[in-house]
């Protein structure tokens, strides 16, 4: 098989942590799509898609086996409340679905990330804006009604900052609190800039080590942590080198119909050998400059936006005795 | 014994986290000083007071036994950045007196308090301006030197943002981090608003229970924590109940002079079973506004600086590699 | 005329910057009411006051001549949803009455007051919500319909802060700009510590020199901007002093019952003339803590949900497209 | 003249605001180098760039006649006190080239851009930290002493938020304040991503309408304001298209070599004519993600040490009494 740009686009494809996008890559480069099962499902502002991975699967999008469900929705970026209202509550729904349906004990949630690192806030911030119950069942039951359920929160900070495994303050707070299910909010990282600010991933696969937006985390998964964990996400950087492998094919394909037929870098890179491709974008661009992570000049509201709407559908999820139709009215 | 405008004092003397206040008021009340050693020693622009109760004092004065140690300089309010840095390095050299000799494991500060209330949030400052240093003594020790000591943090919130008594994420965290000492930063609350901004109290005892600015604090002790527990805390609010108390003291010797003799409010309180004070206080004053505390519309301020001092003066003690005079170079 | 407890408590009501309470002081003093008119309409969860004062009430309540518009809701600093709403709304209706029907040019938003003194930061933090639309009506005419008003808005910053006099950067931009009317939002004293976060002020007097919660305020008034100037405002502070007055007078009448009728404070103020008893407050406490302004400690939320319901309140009073169950949808 | 490359990276040198990239970009273009003027000196740790630009060079690299200083110092992003403190020294000293020696009347500093945008926040940012003293001379004339001069500071906020040009704002204060020079601080974009957080630009030409992070700016200049206007700038965004156009050059080095002479897109895009080359990247890749503007990750921490390192070179400059060595010491 001749090395292609698309194979040159699929070496990058580590540069992402949504498996819908890894699975895109895999397609793209041709190989076989047994072990990734996917349906998509449009609502009034944008698309489920639900990605069901076997072990096989696993291994061709590099990703661990479970269900992905990736919520797009392009609108997110403008001011449009009701998209907001509407995307929160699809979120609520399908995390219906991946949550257990016979946990015993309070859901822990535990918001990932930095606070003084505006793309990398997204965990703490949904934090700030969660409805906390667990205090009130603990110490004031006669608050408590039918329609609540015991949630409780963490946002334990970055090993920079705390000097401690964030994997291990989690594990000593789960030994303490005996949750039910963890659900583990983080910023994560994506291929393409046109999803920053108007996706967000579930899945029941835990997290992954080396994924996330900060550079070193532990695998927060029910292997580590001893209860089924759900992660929630949304990506809020890219690597430059991802920017500059989707121009390159832009390019080239620009070029090669203005050139008739001649591709430039294109029919080059078709003479190169895929580990020459890989020398290619590693060599040459990666000491260039690393393995730099950019982000919008608006990151702060795409931010802060989808912290709301990750919260508010957190909270209907969670909450029984909120009406969905209030999903972002109780954030603070 | 007759009841004096002292004893009302007294009464609320209670409504400190300061034990330099609260033995000042047991002086008033003309209680005996056996169980409270008390030594005071000046430096330039302040005062260090080295307080050390044993377990007779300790019942006098409400706080636990142990030793006491209160930083004063009001000139801390001013923009006096010499008096800062003298201010931090005399906290780093108290530190030392305290700090346990033949610690091992790494030293723990872990920081208490509520980012979002602005009197609450000096603990969490402080971790944020602290240097840690514990990821690499275990991820890179090629970048340790004999002038560093391992320390990590942590804020671990409050119940309300949580629904976990920060006591359990503290238990947690030492279980899995093993300190050799944990320092424990919190915002107290004091009976005179001259303290605000202007006090530190470093003690070997703890945290007690119901003390600090959050309403409920689980102790956090050398008993609940398995390691001996410093205490850093300044005082960022007083009980309006202490406010109207100081007013009627200062009013009454006010009148006293005016009246030549004649006492108002002191004379009818001197006529008064002590019982019919407390009433006084608590069934007048606090059904009117509560437990409510205030702190002064320069807080923001105050606790802004102060978290600078506590933070540079703990990375001195904490890092014998900083020379002292850097105290405050190296913060962000 | 006798001295008496309320003559010392009308004494300290030059401490608040609310109509309402200076004239509840009046009245307390036995003035007589000629001057100042009020009437009083409740909704479901506050009551709103109109108080019409004219040259001769002006003098008496110390407050210009005009319309004051006093919002209560007690339940304001609950996590009640729907009464922020209600208030917000009422808020816009009364708003609607005082603003000039014939205004031509935009209207200018100022939110007073410093961004970084958590009770002064009312005004900014109200800017920050607000819809603003001028820009459209300059650069954009294709986005604005009938059911939209050009809206502007400046946070000017403090004296300190920016070495101008407020009043002066006002002045320049009004110059510039042309506005129609310029409406004023700032933070507010009250004697009271219960209207904190529960009150509301609006009027059509413009701000005076010297009120709000930063210490100098140049006159925003139509004679110094030559434009209608509304102001709204929203406690944030009491002077400690008034804690202290309010206290003794409550103390006074505890005494006076469980003394039978001798009062201790009461008794001793009646022998005091009137000056007798500004020395008491001014030359007792006030050299004691000066001009001391305290806040509660939960300042931050009442500010934050403060702004929100303003500025809810100013979007639908301004735009009026927008339907006022919508009133804090679009806040961002 | 073949179109080459190095025209293609021209074509996008429009998009940065530093005229030594955008000289730079002219030189690689083979273009002569007559009409600009540019001399480099060393310090340690960094290098100064002065460069001057007459007319005829204007119109070459695209900028405003006048002095342009650059300050760059790689080292800025690391933790290092002491550099930061030699970069604020330099700062101070190249400013004081550029200040008008016979101004009278007060310093306006006036901090460009939007708080709540991180990239573009700097403006204000230098505002917070800076000395303000005009208030002094204004009102305390007593506190002023020989070493201190008149300085005054606004951050007018942007259009989005206020309505209001900020050309308008800064007019109409300058009508009232008539400061003897206007000072603009703003957050500019640069071609290169290495430039973010390590490199400063002083000019004496204003600032010219459509440059900085936000998008529209009116100019800001002797001509528009009536005093002369020193622009201080530090890039904190970069265009995608130049990240893409950056890389594409390295990977044509890399292929040309690799593939023994024959280079790719090198080749092919020799045989493009520049307007195709504009068609290249403008109708390829800005369609695609239009004038994206990206940031990196640590924006937050870059702007915060560089707004410091800016306020406290100005403090030096414009206060003769501070002495150099504390440039850094008296932020607050």
């Amino acid at each position: 098989m001749k090395p292609t740009v698309e194979m040159l686009r699929q070496y990058v494809s580590v540069h992402t942590d949504l498996a819908l996008e890894a699975h895109d890559a895999a397609i793209r480069a041709g190989w076989d799509k047994q072990g990734v099962e996917r349906v998509s499902e449009p609502f009034h502002g944008g698309n489920v898609s639900r990605v069901h991975v076997n072990v096989q699967g696993a291994r061709q999008i590099g990703k661990p086996p479970g269900t992905y469900i990736t919520i797009e929705a392009p609108g997110l970026r403008e001011h449009d409340v009701e998209l907001r209202e509407r995307v929160a509550q699809v979120l609520a729904q399908e995390l219906g679905y991946l949550l257990p349906q016979t946990a015993s004990g309070p859901t822990l949630v535990v918001g990932l990330g930095n606070w003084h690192v505006t793309p990398d806030s997204l965990g703490p911030r949904v934090i700030d804006e969660l409805l906390v119950t667990r205090h009130l069942f603990e110490h004031a039951p006669q608050f408590v009604d039918g329609g609540m359920r015991s949630v409780c929160a963490l946002a334990p900070g970055v090993l920079g900052i705390t000097g401690i495994e964030t994997g291990d303050i989690i594990q000593g707070v789960v030994h303490k609190v005996c949750p039910g299910v963890v659900i583990a909010v983080d910023a994560l990282a994506a291929r393409s800039m046109d999803r920053l600010g108007t996706t967000i991933q579930l899945s029941n696969t835990g997290i992954s080590p080396g994924s996330g937006v900060g550079n070193k985390r532990q695998a927060l998964t029910e292997e580590t942590l001893g209860v089924p964990v759900i992660a929630i996400g949304a990506p809020s950087v890219v690597y430059a080198n991802t920017i500059v492998v989707d121009a390159i094919q832009k390019l080239t394909e620009a070029l090669r119909q203005a050139a008739g037929g001649h591709s430039g870098i294109g029919s080059m890179l078709r003479e190169l050998a895929p580990e020459e491709q890989g020398q290619l974008v590693h060599e040459v661009l990666s000491p260039f400059w690393g393995n730099l992570v950019v982000t919008p000049k608006e990151t702060d509201e795409q931010i802060r936006q989808l912290s709301k709407v990750i919260a508010g559908g957190l909270n209907v999820a969670l909450q029984p005795g909120l009406e969905s139709s209030d999903t972002l009215k109780y954030l603070q």
